[in-house]
């Protein structure tokens, strides 16, 4: 064990044994220095392990503070351990109970999936739109059908080539929303009765997918932190024909987790040498609150077999219903599919994003964005942290907008759900994001409208969640 | 026999044997009722049932002409009779050479699905955008998800209530056109393995929508004219288990014929007798030449079983990729499909076509859209009469902008394809119109492009049949 390994595990300790408290502030990296005798990096290593840990977190300009009742590491803890085998999914009527109560009027939108629309320059994509609509020759309507409009496919092209990720414009089709293309691409490579590798907890979406399209769900463990587990994933890929991966490993949804790169470079190859492809839904891949905007699986896939879907809906136009997929070597099939199913995305919003893209505006607007998530996060959590009952577990995502919380032994989501709905609060419950309704002590909380919305809210969330403690014991 | 229907049978017999000629006028009423010692009623009510037989057409101020080697009666001749047998699907394939080919720049569109875009109000529709989207409140993005914007669906069912048809805003579901509205209706009334009922010869969207979900297709014979023939349905219904039928009642995709009202009264009757289900893809309701808008078969539906498709991809806004449908007690089904695949049709599009509408403007748009598609049918049609061999018959539609071309024998759809292809020229062979690519002597032509595109086209595409003929001899 190194140094800093050494000191980070003593200090984790202390926190988990309660000596070192929630808010408390660690020694700064001078104090620690003198008083333990080791270098600056050391102490910093450690308390960097300890922030991907969830155990403590950096306040700008401030220090390192320690996160009550925190532990990303264990927000899904052992009892929720998916099954080994692959099973048929019926989640949908849950799903859709609880996202009728999302939509209803003035709910606190905590369990919607999508952030504050006011974080978006809906006034500028108007303009963009009229802009885009204007100048479009009436003949030129057909060059809009499926695969899309071939400027702003070369436009979303050029994107990944500047992060490094080789994707031709004659690769991508334009969709209706990442969902369609999520959906289309699960669609081309499965057939009934077919089984799909699915994180554990899984985007409700892909389980509806399943369900819809008579697959069955081998759900495989998923770290809050790093992403779907590899050595459970090879042992899955081992006992099971799997006809695809449906995987988040950018921001997962609802972990928030982010694989490291090695981590999806080697998800890459294991799948390659399995021949089993790998739909990867990154809709999340802008909102990152690090330097940089991390690399998907698809940049290390040589074999087109990575079927990447993208999406502006939660990055600059919600309800533009404008997505993309890279589908590798199967691109033409999604094409014909989309085609046969809807037939294009539509032109407005194809000349709106294309409009924008092209003044430049995209990427001001992006950092923009993403100050204002990693703040309103920062704010939720530190409600969280002071409103929710000892033991309650919260993820630390290092980009996006939802945050995974596991309620304290006794706690019931699905009865929080309904508690808070009465007050006018929308939470997502754990139990949607499993086939068999698995994560029943889990919430998702959606941080990214409003603080005048969400933190009033989950003071009373937290508030909610110690009486329904107090009553189940 | 009538006085008047043995007339007509006279001047049939004339015309058929070829005493009467292509392209001479019939006698003026005045003169024939003078000639012949019968009222004006009579000789009145003889021209039009040669008109509705397609064996003359009336041209305005001016009389009635004998339509040359013309009879839409017999468009779709004996050998093309319809398996009785249900059957698998493979047509994807030759759809999509036929639908990339039309595509491609400098083909002229005879080939194509959409009337020519110069037809279409695009720059109001973009100004109608920005209005729409300019004053949208950001907090109401979601009402904007599937079912759709709540004032776009009034307006929507106000226009059905207009003609007298029974349909509440809260059934009708907005889709991504009305490709996404037909095919996530049959996706929620069938299994695979079921059998659906189309015409003969059928659209060819719902042959792939049939192949891609893994049915069976039952064709029915269809006439010209009429449409769906009720007692061959009758029979079907009878010998094989239907879970449900997709057809065109109004202007039939290719054939262009329209259901009398009464039969489409008793097609619901019948269907609601053996509790079959009724696709009705009505895209093209709003294009009629005639006085009023047809009634769709919706108007009679009591039970709910019809789920009415309706888009304004053909008559306002192409491109938009904006439908609906009034699913009648599929409603939730249909809605939860699509919030599953698509989540909702495009905000841009929902909210131009909200804002054209609310204006008023789209019935003054119709108004002129209709004069100009049927100027330019009856232009192809007289164009057809003179380029095309003795022995060619077409349909005459009451509204759309195909024409429906059965070849004389030797005549070789796909053969046509290619060597028009070769001239830049592009149509639909009979082929993609059934499931055993029968109708191989048939061609689809869609005159609703500028005259000036269509016409030489039309020409051209005589000549070749003409050639085809010569080497098939």
């Amino acid at each position: 064990m190194k140094l800093y390994e050494q000191f980070a595990e003593e200090l984790s300790a202390l926190i988990r044994s309660g000596q070192l408290r929630a808010g408390e502030r660690l020694p700064s990296v001078r104090e620690a220095r003198a008083r333990r005798g080791v270098s600056a990096s050391t102490v910093f290593m450690a308390y960097q392990l300890l922030e991907r840990d969830g155990l403590v977190h950096a306040r700008p300009q401030s220090g390192f503070y320690v996160s009550a009742q925190i532990s990303a590491g264990t927000a899904a803890p052992a009892s929720t351990a998916p099954r080994a085998e692959a099973s048929e999914v019926a989640i949908s009527e849950l799903v859709f109970e609880v996202l009728r109560a999302a939509r209803s009027d003035g709910i606190a939108p905590l369990g919607s999936a999508f952030p504050g629309p006011e974080l978006f320059p809906l006034p500028q994509l108007a303009k963009a739109t009229f802009a885009g609509l204007r100048g479009q020759d009436p003949q030129t309507i057909v060059d809009n059908l499926s695969p899309g409009n071939p400027r702003l496919r070369e436009q979303i092209a050029m994107r990944y080539r500047l992060d490094g990720v080789q994707v031709q414009a004659d690769e991508i089709v334009i969709t209706n929303g990442a969902l369609e293309a999520l959906n289309a691409a699960l669609q081309v490579l499965t057939r009934p009765g077919d089984t799909v590798v699915i994180e554990s907890p899984a985007f409700y979406a892909a389980l509806q997918a399943i369900e819809r399209l008579k697959l069955k769900a081998l759900e495989v463990h998923t770290d809050p932190v790093a992403g779907i587990d590899l050595d459970a994933l090879r042992e899955a890929l081992s006992r099971h024909r799997v006809a695809a991966c449906w995987l988040m490993p950018g921001f997962q949804n609802p972990l928030g987790s982010l694989m490291p790169e090695a981590n999806k470079r080697a998800l890459v190859a294991l799948l390659a040498e399995h021949a089993v492809p790998l739909i990867e839904d990154d809709v999340y891949a802008e909102l990152f609150f690090d330097r940089q905007r991390p690399r998907p699986a698809k940049a290390s896939d040589s074999a087109g077999g990575v079927l990447h879907c993208g999406s502006f809906s939660k990055s600059l136009a919600p309800g533009y219903r404008l997505g993309w997929i890279a589908a590798g070597r199967y691109s033409q099939q999604v094409q014909r599919l989309t085609l046969m199913t809807t037939m294009s995305a539509a032109l407005p919003a194809q000349m709106a994003v294309l409009n924008y893209l092209e003044t430049g505006a995209y990427d001001r607007h992006l950092r923009r964005l993403r100050t204002a998530l990693r703040a309103r996060m920062e704010a939720a959590l530190a409600t969280i942290e002071a409103s929710f009952p000892q033991g309650t577990h919260v993820s630390r995502p290092r980009g996006g907008y939802f945050l995974w919380l596991a309620l304290p032994p006794g706690g019931d989501a699905m009865a929080l759900h309904r508690v808070a709905l009465r007050e006018r609060i929308g939470i997502a419950p754990g139990q949607i994001f499993s086939p068999d309704h698995r994560f029943s002590h889990c919430i998702r909380i959606n941080c990214g409208h409003s603080g005048s919305i969400v933190l009033p809210a989950l003071q009373r969330l937290g508030a909610l969640t110690h009486a329904l403690l107090r009553e189940s014991t």
